[in-house]
């Protein structure tokens, strides 16, 4: 996998680069949908490739080895062969959805067990296993295995968990570099910083994770709750030690307002269910604001959801129509939500891009975030 | 509205033709997929015109009308502006919906009043009311208020609710063309043959609906439970007496069986909800027989949904994949299956048409009926 970097923004530290891997180019600063199960929800393949125009799209690891599991997706071939999406996948390491969906877990050293929360039946998730499950599902980007810590987080339980996450990830890399992919193409993995919200853990981390000279590094563990400022000084003091050459990758971020603060401190690439959930919930991004399209004030608002976004979804129906449909708890409301929201997305962070070659980044984003931000 | 056959089967009953109408043509047989809501349900419009390219679409009186209303709809400029849809659309009365949706309703020489299943309101559906209704809702061919009757039927019953919808079309006749439509384009009105599964009372309620000339006829209180050979010898018996000039709607029917054994009675026209609700509870119409797609044999079958049927849905999918959605209870299952589904149904009217216009339609539907109704 190479990193090349095109443009750097004068007045902050975002910069546009390309990320090439084996199914092809990454432009960054990239969002990635996030496709839980092998599925961006209520989105089709075919939508995602030519609509929304995704890079890349995420799986989630714990999710993946439950259901459909390991053996269908090996004699798939891959979860790119299984559902059919031929750019490139990021895999989470599950260890996030074992912390916050399986109903009971056992956090030691030797790994993380814990019960499925489907069936209640057992399950163990080790630095080493999680690798061989990213192998077999065959992402191009895998995941260290870390704990993610909540917040707000005690001091010695934030920095015993680092160090057993940076220890695991000596067994993740060791396992990783030892192993190959099952596919014929190449797989990629990163680590992740940890310490939650204290600057010296934060800083040590950093450190750690800097010197293992992976391919791209993560930050973890942030927006968890923690103030957004509080954030983005996590953001910038970690951005500050990891190598500036290769890709950063801003964990489960954000709002637009995150992501485009992020991309200023210089981070690459993000994620997260935001667009997707809210979009199930009525809640749709615009390049006017953000629009609750189920109150009354829609209901013979004729005008396309966003005709200044382009894209079939954003133009083609109605406010009206749309919150006809999420009234009438219609499967389509979900569906043009979802593809509407994800396009919206992806044209925030080429919107970035752009002004970040033009060399007006900051000065944009300081006048359209409160534009983007604002409730209609 | 004109319609003009092109080719009769000489074995049978069957013909193809066009039925062409300000919003096109439509090329008979036909399917057409239920939109009950404004909205065929998890199918966006583009893929109903590109990717199943249905010719027309129904919408129900009934839910429109309860919503959005009639006042969202009429700002709109009819359903066709309101959800997109550019091609012709069906509105039934309404009436069969009141029967067997709402809660109490009664039944009066006047109209029927129900209550909403919605919020429980009280509403008045009259012959003169809902033909109002239609002509808001603004669609192509709009249907007559009858009374549909449940099957078995009592015959007196059977034929005072039969007199009834004559009296009633005679209303819904003196309104429609006393009226005009509010958008620019021509609407018609079809009359409904009932008489449960008396052919004395069939015989004369055709004979009624023939006498009133309009540009189509429709066959109602089918498919509600009667043997399927009942029903096939009341189709025949009324086909017998509907002028062979004008198109002939079979209301509500039904499996690909059902349709082939209507066509080869005379019908030209079909709608019903079972290749969607039967799509969202994983049961997939295949070229090859019919699927349980959650049953644990696909599990690892990597094959497309229906390699022979093509379309995006039916080959771009696996049965793996597929399966996995159904049992990740995933929205995407029952969008890939409603278009798979649909496409089905569309593929197999236009099978139908083929093989009348090259004179083998008998044949051809004796020899697939038994491949397409197996259970794989």
């Amino acid at each position: 996998m190479t990193f090349s970097i095109t443009d750097h923004d004068p007045q902050s530290k975002a910069r546009t680069g390309t990320l090439t891997t084996d199914h092809g180019p990454i432009q960054t600063p990239i969002f990635m949908p996030v496709g839980t199960a092998g599925t961006v929800k209520a989105v089709h393949q075919r939508e995602l490739e030519t609509d929304i125009n995704a890079d890349i799209i995420l799986g989630n690891t714990y999710h993946l080895y439950l259901r459909p599991g390991l053996e269908v997706l090996r004699q798939a071939g891959g979860l790119h062969a299984f559902n059919g999406w031929r750019r490139p996948i990021l895999t989470d390491s599950g260890g996030y959805q074992v912390y916050s969906l399986s109903n009971t877990r056992k956090i030691k050293e030797e790994g993380v067990t814990f019960k499925s929360h489907i069936d209640g039946s057992s399950h163990r998730f080790t630095p080493e296993g999680v690798m061989d499950i990213q192998r077999t599902i065959g992402a191009d980007i895998i995941m260290a295995f870390d704990e993610c810590t909540p917040y707000p987080c005690e001091y010695g339980y934030a920095r015993q968990s680092m160090e057993m996450t940076h220890r695991w990830l000596d067994r993740c890399i060791d396992r990783f570099d030892t192993t190959e992919g099952h596919y014929g193409y190449r797989q990629t993995l990163f680590p992740i910083v940890q310490g939650s919200t204290y600057p010296d853990l934060r800083r040590q981390s950093a450190e750690v994770i800097a010197s293992k000279e992976r391919e791209g590094n993560a930050i973890g563990g942030l927006a968890v709750g923690e103030p957004a400022e509080e954030m983005y000084s996590m953001i910038e003091l970690v951005n500050g030690i990891l190598p500036a050459d290769k890709p950063r990758y801003l964990m489960g971020v954000g709002t637009p307002a995150n992501i485009l603060e992020a991309i200023a401190l210089g981070v690459d690439m993000f994620d997260c269910v935001m667009p997707t959930r809210n979009a199930r919930h009525g809640i749709l991004f615009t390049t006017e604001g953000i629009i609750n399209i189920k109150n009354e004030k829609w209901s013979r608002d004729y005008s396309p959801i966003d005709p200044g976004l382009g894209g079939y979804a954003s133009t083609f129906y109605s406010k009206a129509y749309v919150r006809h449909l999420f009234k009438a708890e219609e499967l389509l409301s979900g569906q043009i939500a979802s593809v509407h929201n994800l396009t919206f997305y992806l044209w925030l962070v080429r919107q970035a891009r752009t002004h970040i070659a033009a060399g007006d980044f900051v000065s944009w984003k300081n006048s359209v975030i409160p534009q983007l931000m604002q409730r209609l």
